[in-house]
């Protein structure tokens, strides 16, 4: 069995939207009891983390991490017209993952009990992002 | 057909702890011929490596390697009330990888010559970290 | 349905080599309308990457990026007797991943408009590198 939904996540700014209760949801509707959700990201510029979804300031300091191993304003970047935002946002999504697979069990994706699913956004504008997830059971 | 199963690694500070052995059995124990194996760690302070299991001073550079770019100590840091090691634990483990799946052939995941499996503790205390194998076939 | 086949790509040097086509001809073959697409690389001194397919600077930016993030010669390093390049080749895979998972939708892997799928080689010198291309449906 094979089954798939598109989530539309709009974003205001870099930082992390959490999608955990979304894919919850999906995985419940698929009604099996044992197969593999993979979430993949249909987008260069965000990616997908999952991390700890207990205290807010993980998501802040994960967010600074990245703007500071990645700043604006590198003057040795070509790709720069499409804004200085933007070739430090395809670097970021290289550095964490475009897809994720995690086991279901149970009925639900097995997710320790700290860990949530987040969609990363490093653009600087509002974006429409669009998040696939898939159901194999 | 997919099966899972749960496996517990008890760590002892910061390091790679091979699994290459342990998936290798599960996959044998599948008694499939062609199919997927998903590892998924349920941690947000620990991750997975997929790296050359020939000479151990690649998970030694490796290690020290994560360990300077993301240092204890980072004074912008707003997480700090469960340790100075647990902010870049998060952030080690957003560099790296929760989910890996490989590609099993004729019986055997198909991991390159050099290739092993591993665990990526990132915290200074000992912890137990569980660890998912599913496969698919 | 599980199938697979093993893709040879050469390369000469650091950089990001497209696979895009070859993974689109792949799933087309394999004659499925929903499913999954798993890439996975069988080298720990190569890796893969999904990023933008349209403007050729941003796959120089990344390359730079990395050989500035990870450049040769950082002398605490202990595994060096393949070469100054190889460690920092280890480095930059544990940074990006060794395996892709792509939901197939309409009979087609459902990458983004701008989205590409690269080998990354980081080695300097010519090697054969070997992607496994894995459809279940």
């Amino acid at each position: 069995m094979h089954k798939q939904t598109e989530i539309v996540i709009d974003t205001s700014g870099p930082g992390l939207t959490e999608l955990t209760d979304r894919a919850h949801r999906f995985v419940a509707d698929c009604d099996i009891d044992c197969g593999l959700l993979t979430v993949f990201v249909r987008h260069t510029s965000a990616s997908l983390l999952i991390q700890e979804n207990a205290d807010p300031d993980v998501r802040h300091d994960l967010e600074e991490f990245f703007a500071r191993l990645v700043p604006e304003g590198m003057n040795w970047l070509r790709h720069t017209l499409e804004g200085a935002d933007d070739m430090p946002a395809h670097i970021k999504a290289a550095l964490t993952a475009s897809s994720l697979t995690i086991p279901i069990s149970g009925g639900r994706p097995a997710l320790g009990t700290w860990q949530g699913v987040y969609l990363f956004e490093h653009r600087r504008q509002p974006h429409r992002r669009r998040v696939m997830l898939h159901v194999s059971g």
